[in-house]
């Protein structure tokens, strides 16, 4: 193996961009701007340039380097494809080929960001040891990646790990982002919580120190509801029940070694494993009830990771 | 490759096995009665003298077989450790080591009967063409099974593809045999659908070609909703919901290019599949919605071929 590798994890404003030793420890990392304009026609270029920039900064050739991984925020097929992706302008190209060809032809990989995320955690994160690992990245919604083997369950159509989109509740009102109702994101995401905050808020009549604040947050919710106050803790206890059902299906159907939650909204802790596993162990298939359940450790990092992870693990 | 391999089927009554060359076509097909007396100490042993017989009729070598393919009805782990066999008698060994041991150290692989009968039917069958598939078998139970890439997603337990114990309903009183309530085996196995009619038959009143059947299979609903029966219909109606929604949550999981419905409950054909896309549509991520659904072809093969499918594709 070459001594050299890229992760390059492009989100919606910020591209991060990790330069690894083929080891998976870091030379260096940094950012660079997303910038959508012309339908994002700039962020390969720019990606590109900043790699070359790199390499050259440290006096490495582009004979030394493994391959680049990159994530991106949208569907990605087994070869490089990218299905559009709406944040960044983009219709549906070969992402991989393109970059590689800006690049001398070296060895691109490309996975959707929440796939990246989880085989950046399955090697390095909450599911280090393991090689089947679902993970749920609870953040404005609800991403999900299925390693298995140590490898990303791409799917057919780059849907794999949409678990965001499970339907949970059939006599739902509100209309899901994907446009329908009643998805597991609904109810289990920071937006899904705080959404339901209000609803709760208006229903119930009880006292709550969620009432004194302007804008509630999903923080403050699992704040309240670590100092015990009840309309936060039923609050709690309904993003565990959804999320411990839908975890149930998903284990039944991939039966992962571990499932690990991350995103901003684990941030909360051991409090919103609990309320998980709580509704979970009673509704999974017996071989899967003693699934262990982990939060993910890499944070933001996770994904330059993950991206890395695909070129060194081909 | 070597040029010959044997596809071998354990059921709780009798062993399916094929002789196969090793481009997948039949030698001959046989089977043999499955003795589950002293805990099935002898199905294995009786197993090992079938194939030498077989190998010595047609006058071939074990030095000409490329390996033995085997499924069982119990969860099996990737090296081939079967975690218990409640219809064989089995505890937990390593079936793979111990029928390889029997037979000269040829290679055996072990699989799940219900995986390794989704692999058939990807291979050669329902899924021909495609490389992730799902396969749903709707027998006595509803059992799975999920190919990724071509091969079989095992789980870490064992219980990869035991999709008919996803919890469809959160208030059924009803126990499903794994003694959980509110299965998917519970309504959509041909088990499930004649509990459900016995249920119906009380709760409605009207007339229905149903009443006047000493006892009623899944078979005869079947029949009776195709001639227009309106009881039956709604028994069809919710079979294809259950199992639609249910489908809807693995494809946001696993994302496969098609479904493939075996098992005896499929002979029904089109309405069977109408009933459930039906439902499936409209609650599926939007990339899966137009996921295709086939029914299986292999029938009572399947198993054999997907057996010898391990190990002509290791």
């Amino acid at each position: 193996m070459k001594p050299y590798a890229f992760g390059i994890d492009i989100g919606g404003t910020t591209v991060k961009c990790g330069f690894f030793n083929s080891d998976g420890t870091f030379v260096e990392k940094w950012e660079i701007p997303t910038r959508k304009e012309d339908d994002g026609a700039m962020i390969l270029p720019d990606i590109a340039e900043a790699i070359k920039a790199k390499l050259a900064e440290h006096g490495v050739s582009m004979d030394d380097v493994e391959g680049i991984g990159v994530g991106v925020p949208g569907p990605v097929l087994d070869d490089g494809v990218v299905n559009g992706c709406v944040n960044l302008g983009w219709g549906v190209f070969n992402v991989a080929e393109k970059l590689s060809g800006l690049l001398g032809d070296v060895p691109v990989q490309v996975g959707n960001d929440a796939n990246v995320a989880a085989l950046g955690e399955q090697w390095l994160g909450g599911g280090k040891g393991f090689k089947n690992v679902v993970m749920v990245t609870l953040g404005t919604g609800v991403g999900g990646g299925i390693i298995i083997g140590g490898k990303i369950l791409a799917g057919s159509h780059g849907a794999g790990g949409e678990i965001g989109h499970i339907q949970m509740r059939k006599n739902e009102t509100a209309v899901c982002g994907c446009g329908k109702k009643g998805c597991l994101e609904q109810y289990a995401s920071a937006t899904g919580i705080v959404r339901m905050s209000k609803i709760l808020l208006e229903k119930d009549k009880n006292d709550s120190s969620l009432r004194s604040l302007a804008e509630i947050t999903s923080k403050d919710i699992f704040d309240a509801a670590k100092t015990g106050d009840a309309l936060s803790l039923k609050l709690v206890d309904t993003l565990g029940e959804m999320l411990g059902t839908a975890l149930a299906h998903i284990t039944a159907v991939v039966d992962p070694d571990v499932i690990v939650i991350g995103g901003g909204v684990s941030k909360a802790g051991q409090i919103l494993l609990d309320a998980i596993e709580k509704h979970y162990r009673p509704v999974a298939f017996h071989a899967c009830r003693s699934t262990q359940f982990k939060l993910a450790v890499l944070g933001n990092d996770a994904g330059m990771y993950g991206a890395v992870r695909m070129v060194l693990n081909r």
